[in-house]
């Protein structure tokens, strides 16, 4: 039974009134502890219990209870009232798939909107609770929002019971059941480094926080600690974990017992196996021997409250909130993992080569304008069909890494497009084509955007844009940096050459990129908003490289690879140790040449381009040569001959 | 009597043991209000009540506690060891300086030298009380340090009679006698906006913050706000004061009544005079009244805390601590503070070019390598004795922006090196010369550095250099941005040319200056340092572009001059409104051809070069010949020849 929407905020705001938060000492008022007290407002976040950006589909709740579908927003429900955070990418979507009868959307940085917690202090009555689970938010939130709801003497309470969770229940076959899916062994040859090393590592810098203890809640974080993949999240091999280091004993992962086949299990000979949901239980008793010895806790920002408040509820001057040692010492690839990804760029490269290619023999308009009878018709969606099954017919292929983005003309410039048979738009020689897509494979993960058109000379202002956001690539490609620079100090240089005639983009130029991992991962970025908890670039630090240029209705450009930070010998040596770093461009996928005005680019530039171009080439023609790929080969040397 | 530094630190010592911490409601543990307890450390910053980052001669305590002279440190003394923090500026000065015997540095930013607090909190015994005059120390880091020392159960008390200055006091003439100087009214000619304007426009963002009172503290906002000028303090052309703006009721100025002349008095019809010393009596009146009625106040994060806490102590909700509205008020010049410090900046730079000319006259070296014998010779004084004197020439010169750095050869790579006696270097063709000077006028503040060979070809190493500080300077010159972008974000364009090959440098890219008031002003700036009360750049910002280049022992090159932030008309326009700026340079003096590698130089950037060398030809000339310099006349016509 699909509830409408009128019934599910009714259930809701039911329960709000009789909601029982669980206030333990240190959370909250403890008077008030027992019974009901009534919510005046209830949060419900995208996440899930593990801050993931990517969620499964019963962990999706507030698309549940607010019917709106894209990946990042807050919900606020209050008794008379429902509102929807989400960003600038989203305004659009939102403003389709919320009912305006029920939903108001609140525009996230964008004058006047308030921000949440403000809205939160504003709008409820002095000494009201707002409720949420408290597993849903992060310990950093859950600080800020309370300080802010405090001074209007309100205050935010955990709310363990999920109300959102109790009314779908009552929608029982719109929830799907949750499936257990097993977990595999990322094998050595790729990983590179034993998770007993890893292990190690983390301890080192365990002791030099002084820290007894370390909990690890974000899930790539835990796979790649122990060299373990899994399936529980679309796009991202990832498992439902948690794990806990212990500086004297051995490390505790916590996981359901259905998950391990006995091959994992004979990989993690060594580590305490304990069933998922016991987390909470064995941390307060090992947090709890911590407070007895004041010893310190180490969690990330991204930690949820339920599992800080298991130090903060004792002693809070005993939890280190800081990036964890997994997250950094992931981000940072061993050379192994390095070319393994440079590897699987080759053959993440062919396919989508071989795409670019049947595209452009079907859709290229010859220069008389007519176009040729036989060739065949491509939408969005067949389009990037046909793309995902190049994909998946290279070895060692395991999944897309995130949904293809296949935007034509007006659908390019909606940044985080997805084509429905609602929008999907017939491919055509008029129309610049965007294409944003990625694969997960045994050797790592790709995420490549090219945008092309099928015109031998197309629009002016297209060439001018494109030539402007290649402009902006480059000069990031080209960047040498001091080793440790924060990615927000020099994003500006992709945008600068847009800049100058009045141009910009709404999202960042880059963000992190995982080894068989998620398609973003931190604590690396290269992007125009501060971050607090973000960490300078490091050597072997993968990142996108993503300008782009999005005409409102009309077309969006964006160029993307995946670039390495690689050591940098500079012709002089500033003073001891000092390490600058330049990226090495790992994707080969050839840019689009009738896109390009030669005229703009400095001889630099070019040169750029040409080598580029090269490099695309000499990687690409040996494994075309070997799938038998002659007619991608002629291609790819009429696309790589120098400008 | 010249106190000898370990009768000074005994001294000292002896006092600590008996302080009495001044522990109000919400200053500290009540019970341990009255008598001393006894501090494990005393703290002693350079600023004065002001955080001003020039002292008057009575304030600069912690010079004469350390013997340290330097602008920029602070001093710890425990009861057997006597710590001076300070930063890369500074660590040769301080070796230098410090007496090894007494005196450890510590180097800021320098692993593994820890942070102040937290040497405080690892080096006091657990339960300690560190001790530091409330009215030096500023709100912010008060909250830092308290709550790093509350880890270990310390305590960062208040201790309201100064020790170092009782221990001054002791060596009477050592000290300065603290002078009243009178103040003087800033004409609207060139402040070009009535100080009741400023008053009311202080008030309307009061009133969006719904803010009762305004406090402000830092003397150049309180002498922009009322159109006054002082001489309390060198260089900077402030009076010491405090202010309090009322929502409702007349502004209040606190200041020493002697300072006031009837000319004064009559301009400041409509504000309230009390004197200096009573803003705490008047302050703690007044937030009562807030308290009373739930209204809040403001003040700008470098409050000291003695201010702050006349509201923390009563209800810490009803504080907001944010940049004040006059900080950004007044960075954010007016046209007619623009176009006079267009005017000032031709004056100013006929008086360098006027002082380059006679070196180069003097010092050039024939092609045959033989100097001639009827030059004149000049060292680093007395070369900027010259300078100096030539600036005093110039029609509404006051005084000096700030101490001339003259350095040659070595020198020149100190970054802010200051002549004495010891270390004055001849002038010669052999050594690069740095002059880093400035004026303060009536119509505004100047500040320039220059960068000269007097070799007609310089060794390769220092051209190279030089040209890429060069490519620095002139791509944050040509930099279009947003309006907005915080100044961290695009520093990075100044050093991307320097970092290629591996070379960087340690100080901000820009620094905003105030229109004839201090050189250094907030919230503005371009650093690669994130500084979280930094505000992005706006329209009519005045900032420095200086980019540098040092080689320890060997050379020093920063080529510095200042520009306005104007709006700039792009050729496309993004949406509604979106501003975007582009820097005007507004000092007039020639760049050192003979250190230009042309060819290292984009087209583009050589014509930057071409434009700006007209530019100053076109804007100096004119007063050149008004003023009969025409061998300056014949000088800058070979200065700026086109490339």
């Amino acid at each position: 039974m699909k509830l409408p929407m009128d019934i599910k905020l009714a259930r809701l705001r039911e329960l709000m009134k009789t909601a029982s938060p669980t206030l333990s000492k240190g959370q909250g008022d403890q008077e008030s502890g027992g019974g009901g007290v009534g919510l005046s407002a209830y949060v419900v976040p995208s996440e899930d219990a593990h801050q993931s950006e990517y969620t499964a589909a019963p962990h999706k709740r507030r698309q549940f209870i607010s019917g709106f579908t894209g990946s990042a927003a807050t919900a606020v429900i209050t008794m008379d009232k429902a509102l929807l955070w989400t960003d600038g990418r989203y305004f659009l979507q939102a403003e389709k798939e919320l009912d305006p009868d029920h939903w108001q959307l609140m525009k996230m940085n964008t004058p006047p909107f308030p921000e949440i917690h403000k809205w939160l202090a504003d709008n409820c009555s002095r000494g009201s609770y707002v409720g949420i689970d408290p597993t849903l938010i992060s310990e950093n939130t859950w600080q800020k929002w309370g300080k802010e709801l405090a001074t209007r003497e309100s205050k935010l309470v955990p709310v363990s019971q999920n109300l959102v969770d109790m009314v779908w229940a009552e929608a029982a076959e719109e929830r799907l059941a949750y499936e257990e899916k097993e977990l595999f062994v990322y094998p050595l040859q790729y990983a590179g480094e034993k998770w007993e090393g890893k292990v190690d590592r983390v301890k080192a810098q365990m002791e030099e926080e002084k820290c007894e203890l370390l909990v690890v809640s974000e899930l790539d974080e835990i796979a790649w600690l122990f060299n373990l993949r899994g399936s529980d999240i679309e796009f991202n091999p990832v498992f439902f974990a948690y794990a806990i280091i212990s500086a004297n004993q051995n490390p505790l992962l916590f996981v359901n017992q259905s998950k391990l086949t006995s091959e994992v299990k004979q990989h993690l000979e060594g580590v305490v196996l304990k069933p998922y949901e016991e987390v909470f239980t064995v941390l307060d008793e090992m947090v709890q021997k911590c407070v007895e010895q004041k010893l310190k806790v180490w969690m990330g920002p991204q930690v949820s409250h339920a599992l800080a408040s298991t130090v903060t509820g004792k002693d809070e001057k005993l939890l280190l909130v800081k990036n964890t040692p997994t997250k950094m010492l992931k981000a940072i690839k061993n050379e192994c993992e390095v070319e393994c990804m440079r590897q699987v760029h080759i053959k993440d490269g062919i396919a989508l080569c071989e795409y670019l290619r049947i595209l452009h023999t079907n859709l290229c308009r010859s220069s008389t304008g007519t176009e040729g009878s036989s060739k065949k018709e491509f939408t969005e969606i067949s389009g990037s069909d046909m793309l995902d099954g190049l994909r998946s017919q290279q070895e060692g292929f395991i999944s897309l890494s995130f949904d293809t983005i296949s935007g034509s003309g007006p659908n390019g410039a909606v940044i985080h497009y997805k084509a429905s048979p609602h929008t999907d738009r017939k491919l055509c020689a008029d129309e610049l084509y965007l294409v944003d897509s990625g694969g997960q494979y045994w050797e790592g993960t790709t995420d490549v955007t090219r945008t092309v058109s099928f015109l031998s000379s197309p629009p002016p202002k297209q060439v001018e844009t494109y030539t402007l956001v290649l402009k902006g690539h480059i000069a990031l490609a080209e960047l040498v940096i001091p080793e440790g620079v924060i990615g927000y100090k020099i994003d500006c240089v992709a945008r600068s050459a847009l800049w100058e005639i009045g141009l910009d983009y709404q999202h960042g130029t880059g963000h992190g990129v995982g080894a068989f991992l998620n398609v973003h991962e931190g604590p690396q970025g290269i992007s125009y908003r501060t971050n607090a908890h973000e960490e300078g670039l490091r050597e072997n630090m993968i990142l996108s490289n993503e300008p782009g240029y999005y005409e409102s209705g009309q077309f969006g450009i964006r160029i993307e690879s995946l670039m390495v930070y690689r050591k940098h010998v500079t012709k002089y040596t500033l003073h001891e140790g000092k390490k600058f770093l330049k990226p090495e461009t790992i994707t080969c996928v050839p840019l689009c040449r009738q896109l390009i005005d030669k005229s703009m680019l400095s001889d630099k530039e070019v040169n750029w381009v040409n080598d580029y171009h090269q490099f695309c080439w000499d990687k690409l023609t040996p494994l075309a040569e070997k799938q038998g790929k002659t007619e991608l080969i002629e291609w790819l040397k009429k696309q790589t001959q120098p400008l």
